[in-house]
């Protein structure tokens, strides 16, 4: 039994051995790996397309699913230790994920940051606690600090994609969102392209940097893969030579959890980055875009990025279910082969 | 492959070897014919039938679905093109609907009249816009102007009651709604008469014309089919010798989009449009009443019509599930006979 | 054909083969009794346990589900006879119940109080209405006066604990709570106690008794099953030699659908009517917890005892599913012993 809450819990011969039972999977995506497993879904924050891969993926294989949304149709829950809950929450994840862990042989589960304080977040502390509260395998479905499906289905969209691991130029950019958003997302994808080797570029405006304890883990990593790992605010030098750019909002650390503060940092940067396609003018000719989705148009990407050609995004979110399906067999331990 | 858009879209021959199989289905309600087959569900609209009866459906036949629900679990969809989507909706149906296709084997969706513009409404550009972005075979489970699903459970529902085709007098009538409602179902109701052959006529108070749009595409089936197709306002006229009345309530065309304008023409008709009993005087002995819920009882039509012999709204229902499994067997291709 | 709206359907025989099948469920989770079954869910009120639970146990009996939440995707649902529908509900239940049957082979529906007239809630006359109006067999997943689910739960949870019928002293004991509560809960609880012959004693605050006509009735089992049943608002005396403290709030019914009112009886309570380790004091020594949950942490129970030896409510919850799927096979009538 294991938990798959970072990509870091992954050996590389199990990573390698994942991705290559995705593959297989995407090629007959049907069989009975699955059966007599059930996969319980706890979303507290919405989903389109991990909460329609889970289930494809499960029952596609001859398992089942249950989804519990807190808020709406379920009961609001409380996360915070020793709280006293006489407010809007009715129930605790202290309760909530060991009862439906009962009903279940692996429990998923979705719980964003609560963008208040960085260290926290940072730290991943709940959804490691509610790991602990498990006595099944788990499976984080997004988390504080985590999206590690997502960085899973991106590894594999940038092998379909036939991006070197050794010398692959990869770029994570910010854009601009209308909110500060968690950074789950980009510490999840820099962490996999330092996994997988490349010479990854962190492109952000001056304020936007990512947290150091963010930087400083992917550097470690690159230590190890031989990974390069640089950070720059200057576009053009940030996309040079790019085969793939990954683009994703962030905060502006410094003034994480006072999102006023930071709207005067972030209100000048609008349009210069939104992402269009005279961005590519000095990366590779089929350099490729990549966003995790959802994603909001000519807000963060022009339509003629996200309609074009070097558009990845859709093959990327078509690859959850591939790498969930293949996690949960691996999880599960029931592939027959 | 194909889609099923509007009941336009089953030639005479596959509509009914599609009843043909619905009857069949109806009898012998289990079986695997959707085996292997993943039906993705998305509703931007609220659903009791729709949402219940295709899962059933598809499960029944053994197959598997996901749901997905914008603004309930899911994040909010834009739909317009070229959107700068800024506001409350993260995610454009231009990603969600390719990537909802790639867990699945075929999309159902739903997708109401935006009710600002008639003309864009009646075009029902929206759902064959998502029917274009969908690789798979798409359902359409009600648009801006069909309910393509609902037309087929009522011409089972018609044949069940052996309400004759030539010959059979069917009456669609306008009711009295608190709010002005889109066309999908009316425009549905009447194509579906006019292509069963039968003698049809539409019952709306004076400035509640369907349509010009809808009648003209009407009588033009009609002219196939040997129909004959008349509107008045004369509830005596209207009713006069109905083997089936089918009920409804739609916006004067004329304030389309302009709901405080409509009030004014609405506000006086509640009463004398609320259908009772005695608006079955003229007409056939055993008339039925149809509806394609839900409906409000006492304001559309009286508790006594509803819970009265006569009401066929229930088998209506029942038969959602009969005809969409046929059809759900007939896009994928998948029945074993 | 039968229903389930309260533990009084199961004669004893009945009762003691659904609790001896849910052991061996628990024991053998999987199988294929319910195949070929359909079971719809019908949620006026949330819910995560009931939810995830009916769904584990049908699906993993070879059974399938739908789930349908009025207010939360689908249309918002009527409930009262004669009402003129010209509000926020689209839909009655007097066509959804009959309707959804029709999807299904058995309907399971929950359906709180209202909380304004307590004879109303207390004759629990809607769910017996929502029964009668559906072809198919029901089951009560909470009504405004029973829980006969988590009444078949409980039952099983004290067995696994070798809590004694005859000679157990069981205790339903009242705790504070931000809102007056209906008696769904505690009145299904006090059931199960009386009629397993327990030695039962309801400990609440003067002006808490539980109803005249909810006493009468357990007091009318207790007759017959040689329970014993007391009432003290004496927290010494109502500890005094427990083996099962069972926790729940509910209103003061002189106050019944006047919760401001009820608030001045209420508020003085909050301290001394929160469960503590040192109630358990004057119990016997292993004296076990029990709570239907959702529980409100440090308001209703300390964490001190919620994460202690005597907390029994994640056994609770989990015994919900094994005890539906016996109840389900019992009612569908399809296992294959």
């Amino acid at each position: 039994m294991m938990d798959y809450l970072d990509l870091s819990d992954l050996s590389d011969e199990r990573l390698e051995a994942v991705l290559a039972l995705a593959t297989r999977l995407e090629a007959r995506p049907y069989g009975d790996a699955l059966k007599g497993r059930t996969v319980g879904l706890l979303f507290m924050n919405p989903s389109v397309r991990t909460l329609a891969s889970m289930q494809a993926a499960v029952t596609q294989q001859g398992g089942q699913t249950f989804v519990v949304t807190p808020g709406s149709g379920s009961w609001k829950m409380e996360t915070r230790d020793g709280a006293v809950m006489d407010g809007e929450a009715a129930e605790h994840v202290r309760e909530a994920i060991p009862v439906l862990a009962q009903y279940a042989d692996l429990l998923g589960v979705r719980c964003f940051a609560e963008g208040k304080d960085l260290g926290t977040d940072l730290a991943d502390g709940l959804i490691r606690t509610m790991a602990d509260l498990c006595p099944k395998p788990f499976m984080n479905l997004e988390s504080a600090r985590a999206h590690p499906c997502q960085a899973l289905a991106d590894w594999k969209t940038l092998d379909d994609l036939t991006i070197p691991r050794k010398g692959g130029r990869f770029v994570l950019s910010w854009a601009w969102h209308p909110k500060a958003l968690p950074y789950a997302v980009p510490a999840s994808a820099l962490e996999m392209a330092v996994r997988r080797g490349m010479d990854v570029t962190v492109l952000r405006p001056e304020g936007f940097a990512l947290p150091a304890e963010v930087m400083d883990r992917a550097r470690t990593i690159a230590a190890r893969t031989g990974a390069h790992l640089r950070e720059t605010s200057d576009r053009v030098e940030g996309m040079d030579g790019a085969h793939a750019v990954y683009v994703k909002s962030w905060a502006a650390p410094q003034f994480y959890g006072r999102p006023a503060e930071e709207a005067v940092l972030r209100a000048p940067l609008r349009d210069e980055w939104c992402v269009r396609e005279s961005w590519f003018d000095v990366a590779e000719r089929d350099a490729k875009f990549l966003h995790c989705l959802p994603v909001r148009r000519n807000v963060k990407v022009a339509d003629e990025v996200l309609d074009g050609p070097r558009s990845a995004v859709i093959r990327e979110a078509g690859n959850r279910m591939h790498v969930q399906k293949a996690l949960l067999i691996e999880l599960l331990g029931g592939h027959r082969r």
